[in-house]
């Protein structure tokens, strides 16, 4: 019942439910003297935001952010930041059965009896992905934090859907071209190939997953706090509080499991004075602490639960099996629009750590 | 620098170096009249110890237990339960290099510079897989609260070692059978290759790496505290604490991203009065919460970074690349001690989550 | 830079400035199925807003409350509360100087410096009472919950003010009588000779201190946790987060310095098959637990800092000494809008504790 | 059942029971680089512990500290410190009853409900003053970083005893002359007197309560986080944690009731180039945080509840009232041995929040 919480130093507070008034944050522990502008924020969210592309849900949300504290004269103040979006397309008629009629997939059935009955069902509720555009809130002063003083980059985009898969890219491709096309994919041509699939199967009522991965160029070396709040530790933590995700893995990944000790040690070498390793197995991650080597991880989303075909399901009050077809608009495919949720969701873990591990000055500079 | 801690409600605190004094447990959280004994927490650290087959490390530790407070007359008194274990069997010298010599796929580098140079490099420190010790040490505690109240079982078994897997087996099968070897592995068949394989990376001054999997019967439903701390979030972190974790999985895992959602979803039915899903992709967790399903999930674990083979470091004090070759005893594999481990976690973050959730009375039973 | 936060299982999260755009709340922990309306939280609300009576500040804000979520058919959804409402009345012109020209008593200086000058000045910005608004939204739930659960009496009431001292009354007439004068005192004749202090000072360009009491009738025995988050560590912790509290004291307080332990202890009797205690010096706290009989505290408030009389200050800029004379519309006495505020401390405390000790079932009641 | 934590930051946890096998320590979050020996503990606990003097208990304890983790080569190494002393000279023979014939002004009836009556009755177990010596372990810590950082002085004191008040004195003076008496009171005249009360009452089967002063200089301006973590609400927090402790105040405390703001406000002036206040009422803390003048709280202790004198108490068992006679060895006035726990205690806050406040370097000095 207090899960609404992310980080220690780099706090994010996340309300609201998906046809309530408002979703909102509330950001602590930035300090003063970041620049930080409306627009800044907003343009993150209209990359997440719902009813842009062919692809999406046809929710129509302009998610116009407004500031309430914490930024004033364009920088952060060091007191609590207040933002929200107030919920305005909203149809809640395709729920009203399913408080009593789970949808498989969904958190209907165990949110029913979590919270007896009392929570808003009203399109997933305080369960809705629509809780996410918190996470951007947060994540966009949290990446301004990091590249403002590390130079950090922070790069997710699209690498499978619907098993395709794209060809690998350079970080710099990647940052350059993953908003290039609706999937965010920086192939371009598997992208062609994933938005085809995801057509495909919205047209047969269905929906498809894929994997996001996400690399981190730029950051001190010994973030994390071993051993339970270790940099992997954390980051998975907050990597699995978005809505579908069903595996997360850092470096080789499930890929060790087949390697032998020769083959996954990263060796190392010195390179123009600095200590690097001259292969990244390990991920940027050693004992639960950033190495100074790119940040790797790659994160699996489920197929949206939300289909259009009838699914088997029960009559809570009634008490016996019964058909459903899920009605409203969905998503036929989250990846897309989770690019920006992933690169925040990171951002925040990665700004709480520099925090924490005494990287971040009290003030960030001079005032005039 | 304050990760020694996990858990909200039911709290462990480790401490320790692998070649210091001792390695020790704060448990807080217990509710009072849970019946324990000495000797379960012996015969469950017993199953993790080192020195006991050929295929694991040769340091011989008998990990005698002593309880320092918190249990009284074989109950928990409800304040918190200290326990700890000396270091005896300890070996220094192999060490003495280390501190400015990395071993490739180690702490050694990243803690380095962490701590300045202050912290013990001696047998890893603080970063050494004996502090997993302490996890079963809180772990044992938490099972006997869960079995005791939910009659909840958690079964951890290798499934994958060096390339070699498992048959799959039954639960019943799996708990039966699985400490009937010395990889601790269900099926007896994939058990005698999987020994093998790791006496051959030994012989070959090498190492290997595998997976555990694990499953959970019998949980409340509704555990778990969205957004941050759903239960395939807290659970994630914690199994992410356990030393050469790099990837984690709930259910179907990364095997969602091929599906499409009428494959993935789990549909209802009603069964003897109860609902249940007639398939179990989500591994028992739908919107971060348990649904009573059986909770499953699979933990990826990389080959053990000390190996006897020659490997590329660098001397930090020399500013130069040398040679290393890491002497010391050590495991050539570590699942079949992270058995016991895993058990442990998972148990913590359970008996925490039923806390949390409401599930568990203030005092356990009635005193004579 | 975390501070925001009050509670482990009950939380409230605030954040606002005085003249920002707006102070809000989030409320987190509250079981689902507890009956609410808008109503409720405004009427408190009106109990301590601005402009309602001669002896308070002349600011006439509405704080009429928005609640963005958690709240669903009138009952609580278990999921956060989002609150907040609008800053309106705002005059910003007389802290134009403020930044750099500290008033004494007042939080200026060390904010100045520990936010290097970007915290928002106007209004005292983060540390202004203003902020005390949104401790009045969570404690109404709070206050509601425990009343619903134990039929809780939380009664806090003016016993000094600028050195008149009330007559002591009984907690029923403190609870039917305490709102029957603008200074929340149950003894008539004091309040009187109250308000007249409270007149006196404000003509002479000055302002006044004094005493809250606060009796609470009616909770659960063993709330507390021992030994750091003890009931009366929590509730002090709590307390002095209120501006201007400088001291704290529970049951006899500073006045067991003199007593003897023979005159201090509270010995046990039986009574209707009840064990009390035939006195109450504890105030109800025995090893920081509640012991069931009454919960009883004082707390004492400083005159407020912004005086009309001149006073000296320095120019941070110029770096010479300056004489301050401090404009803006402040209260002579902050002790008559700090009874509710007091009130809602309390109650977010003890909601806190009594979830956190078991006596809180996870939902309130059966939903229709 | 959690509260055995104290800080966010530099954290101690404390377990152990009075008649248990040790009471210990863990202290988390000091960064590396520190040095710190085993005499350094010692001494402290021993100024601590009972058995010294006429007016202590006549419990013999040696107190030996022993260090598990986290010192090595005499400095910190970062990782968390483990530290415990064993029980030694324990008789519980007067204890065989207390489980349900509560001593007056005790823990033990709240305990004996909240634990069911399983909790270690024995010596008060977990909620004897035995549990200081925790506070001790990490005091000492905490105390030498600041010092090293700041050389901040941490002086508390005796001013008050069973009615007999000091002379104020110097804070130079009472840090030269506090431990030269057995009451720790730096007016050697009234040390004398109280000296002669503790008797006096003893003699009687009674026992007198007190008060400590602490006075802090040399601190960095801006500790503290607003709203809920302010310097005093996280100070009153910790000082409620001792047993025995029922009022605290900074400042000029509850003697601001009295005050009007042009009398208790500090002005200021520049004084060689800083700004100072030429007094002192706020005691060091505005808004919440330090504004460089020393840090002044008074802390008042209740007589031990434990006198030798026939008191009324119940029979929980037989349900029937019953006279009660306190046998075993008592301190008959606990501020003696209070002082260094209340120096230890304050230390440890203001550690915690010297590092929260970005005061603190991560590595504390260059390694050799």
């Amino acid at each position: 019942m207090a899960g609404a919480r992310l980080g220690e130093r780099f706090v994010l507070t996340s309300y609201g439910e998906s046809h309530g008034q408002a979703v909102g944050a509330v950001v602590e522990g930035c300090p003063p003297g970041l620049p930080i502008t409306l627009d800044e924020i907003q343009s993150e969210l209209d990359l997440r935001r719902p009813g842009q592309s062919k692809v999406t849900s046809a929710r129509s949300e302009l998610d116009r952010v407004e500031i309430l504290s914490g930024i004033f004269n364009n920088n952060t103040t060091g007191t609590p930041i207040g933002m929200f979006i107030w919920n305005k397309d909203v149809d809640s008629r395709p729920y009203e059965e399913l408080g009593h009629k789970p949808r498989p997939g969904h958190a209907d059935l165990p949110a029913w009896i979590k919270y007896g009955g009392f929570n808003d069902p009203r399109g997933g509720g305080y369960f809705s992905a629509r809780l996410t555009a918190t996470f951007v809130m947060g994540g966009v002063i949290a990446r301004k934090l990091l590249a403002t003083l590390f130079d950090t980059k922070i790069v997710s985009y699209v690498t499978e859907i619907g098993g395709i898969r794209a060809e690998d890219v350079s970080v710099d491709r990647a940052l350059s071209d993953r908003y290039s096309n609706e999937v965010r994919c920086p192939d371009p041509d598997a992208a062609e190939r994933m938005v085809e699939a995801i057509l495909q199967a919205r047209r047969e009522g269905d929906s498809v997953g894929g994997i996001i991965q996400c690399v981190v160029q730029n950051l001190p070396v010994g973030l994390g706090e071993p051993i339970f709040s270790s940099i992997d530790s954390d980051m998975s933590r907050a990597l699995f509080s978005i809505p579908a995700v069903k595996g997360v893995e850092f470096g080789a990944g499930f890929n060790v499991a087949k390697l032998r000790g020769s083959e996954n040690n990263d060796q190392y070498e010195y390179h123009d004075g600095l200590v690097i390793s001259t292969s990244n197995n390990s991920g940027g991650i050693l004992g639960g602490l950033t190495t100074g080597m790119p940040l790797t991880m790659r994160i699996a989303f489920k197929p949206p639960s939300s289909i259009a075909r009838p699914q088997k399901s029960v009559n809570l009050l009634l008490k016996k099996d019964e058909e459903l077809v899920v009605r409203g608009r969905h998503d036929p495919c989250v990846l897309p629009r989770a690019v920006p949720v992933v690169d925040s969701i990171v951002a925040l873990i990665l700004a709480d750590h520099a925090i924490r591990a005494g990287s971040v000055p009290p003030v960030l500079k001079e005032t005039k």
